[in-house]
């Protein structure tokens, strides 16, 4: 299947990468996780995410993300992401492209009744050769913006 | 992999399920699609719900969608949806399950700067036997809610 031409500029994140991260917030104990995330896509103008995190100490499911990516508008290219978390958010996120480099800020997170408030989400993710290394930023439980993750993850397949 | 049994009541999702669909909504020519709908689960209190389409024409692909189910509450069961639609859109949803049979309304629909508008999304499901029907209700390019697709489906694998 051919690439189509307005995601090109976002070939280098197609593929399946696995690695560990850690998490952190003023509210919560640190934490370790493995993670795996795949970018894929199906000939149309966008590319489909797909993030899953397990447990170091009992490799039991963590959290999970999904969503898709697309380009709105010429170099420096305008990212758009939307996407759904297994802890009943919903977040579209937009920023800036650059060759290997991604920055995002949420544009809208909204939860269910019964989810943890997040009021927004900031991601900065930088691709060099094979390795995938990313940071978010979070605003949960009325606290302001602070460090939530950050990983680094290696291509297992394109 | 155990179900956990906060989402033992939308074990009848669990699977594959395939067959086509009907498009229309006051703006657009009627359309066809045949559809794949997946439901999963990996032992959390919550599904993995993921939605393709694909032309009957051509077999191209058209729209797709991916997020969580979640039930939150005491019979007549609260259900909480978060989804991610490829055409840049968020939704969070919520209603109430009764056996074989769900009905959801929009609490929050979101778009990236380059998505259409999309003010109100209606979902109802009804599952009998190996058989998925459903049918959806969009309010979208500032026109108010109105009937926009509908399919049925087969179950194809557990």
């Amino acid at each position: 299947m051919e690439l189509h031409p307005e995601v090109e500029p976002l070939a280098f994140l197609l593929g399946r990468w696995s690695g560990e991260g850690t998490g952190e917030y003023p509210t919560i104990k640190p934490f370790a996780f493995r993670e795996e995330v795949t970018f894929e896509h199906n000939g149309k103008p966008f590319l489909s995410y797909s993030q899953k995190t397990w447990s170091l100490i009992d490799d039991s499911p963590m959290h999970s993300e999904t969503g898709y990516l697309r380009l709105a508008g010429p170099a420096p290219r305008r990212l758009e992401i939307v996407l759904a978390h297994s802890t009943g958010l919903v977040e579209v996120s937009e920023g800036i492209l650059e060759p290997g480099k991604i920055e995002l800020i949420s544009t809208n997170v909204h939860g269910t009744s019964t989810a943890k408030t997040v009021t927004a989400i900031g991601r900065s993710i930088v691709v060099a050769e094979d390795v995938f290394k990313y940071r978010l930023r979070m605003a949960a439980g009325g606290l302001p913006a602070h460090h939530h993750l950050s990983g680094e993850l290696q291509r297992v397949s394109d």
